[in-house]
């Protein structure tokens, strides 16, 4: 008896996992900045922002805000440094909501409608509760709950998020599968006891960079939501 | 331009708003304890521990646990007060499962479909996450994320629920609106900003007590969720 067959909720990794945040932030740029930058070096630039921005909270050496907080500050950065500093404000605000606005993984419906009908399916993602909610209403994602970040004022890879789920769920960690497509994420849910399913996206950084196609250590690896539903039994 | 307009989100109240708790938790009482209780002097008598119960956290004489804790300890006084001292644990902790297993008032699930196409729509209740899963997964509830006590720590009328909401979903107070069935509910969050809509639910106390027909400080008084969807143009 696989240790799986007890899981009775999953909680997602959302950026990169859930949604293309590369082609939807790439999108943004050129409808608000046109040909000022070149939209896909701007969404690597801006992600690239991402874990160090995180790590001011996480190091305690500021309070927890919000991501949306966290984006607005690096576009500064981002647009200074793509030639684009004198970009209104307004503009810097909608460049924000980017993130609210990304296209999952062409799975990614098919494959959490199945599992929903099966599992309690939450995001666990370093996003906020609005932007959360935002792609889940814009894509029909069947979320029955929004954790993660926000909920808890902490950031991945911090203990506390991974042991929100369980906790808040009412469930033991082991009954919670963690899905992300990075390993990092799952090796931390793992260490609060989390069960992990890896998840292939190749495309994520846009053929610059690509994951492996497995995680050795997770209890599972699949390459597509819809693997994950017939891996788990989900109809 | 009545303010009503700017709303964006709603948030609701769940006990005696959406849910029928007295119907379901006698329901429970009888499957689980036969004629050994009258099951609705059971539900009311249990559902009069709550707000001592929870007072004991709001004055901060004990650190926040969640409505399923509480639950789990006043069931033991309320057995006992009705001559049924000897239930096993089993059935205790069965019991606290009753009020995971209520149904909708007849409107709910059309009114809030309607709504759900319109705003974002979430609980605010004082029942925990997972209490609030199980109630929609049970009757298709559309919530959008789940707020409200044990994403805070901390029960209503404490302000830190209310204000949680616009905070969460990044809206102004006032775009959020929130509704139930009781107007002390709603009198806490109108202090807090949020705008406020009243639910009559004449049978929510079994006849005992009525509720009066309407809400005059609330914006909006109305006897259904499929009026409410009405009143904001919620097709």
């Amino acid at each position: 008896m696989s240790p799986l067959t007890d899981v009775r909720a999953l909680v997602f990794d959302v950026f990169g996992t859930v949604v293309d945040w590369r082609t939807g932030v790439a999108r943004s740029a050129t409808r608000l900045l046109g040909d000022r930058v070149d939209a896909e070096r701007f969404a690597d630039d801006w992600r690239g922002r991402y874990a160090p921005s995180m790590e001011e909270v996480r190091s305690g050496r500021r309070p927890f805000v919000p991501l949306d907080v966290l984006h607005r500050e690096s576009v500064d950065d981002v647009l200074a440094a793509h030639g684009a500093a004198d970009v209104p404000a307004a503009v810097r605000d909608e460049l924000v909501l980017a993130w609210h606005r990304l296209d999952p993984w062409p799975d990614v419906v098919d494959g959490l409608r199945r599992l929903s009908a099966r599992f309690v399916l939450a995001p666990l993602s370093n996003g906020g509760v609005a932007l959360q909610v935002a792609l889940a209403r814009r894509s029909g994602l069947p979320w029955d709950a929004v954790l993660g970040a926000e909920v808890v004022g902490a950031y991945k890879p911090d203990a506390a998020v991974y042991d929100s789920a369980p906790r808040l769920l009412a469930l033991d960690p082991a009954q919670v599968l963690m899905v992300a497509a990075h390993d990092s994420d799952l090796a931390a849910a793992r260490e609060r006891g989390l069960s992990t399913a890896y998840v292939h996206r190749p495309a994520e950084f846009g053929g610059r960079s690509i994951p492996p196609a497995t995680d050795p250590a997770a209890d599972l690896s699949v390459t597509s939501f819809t693997e994950l539903a017939d891996r788990l039994g989900a109809a």
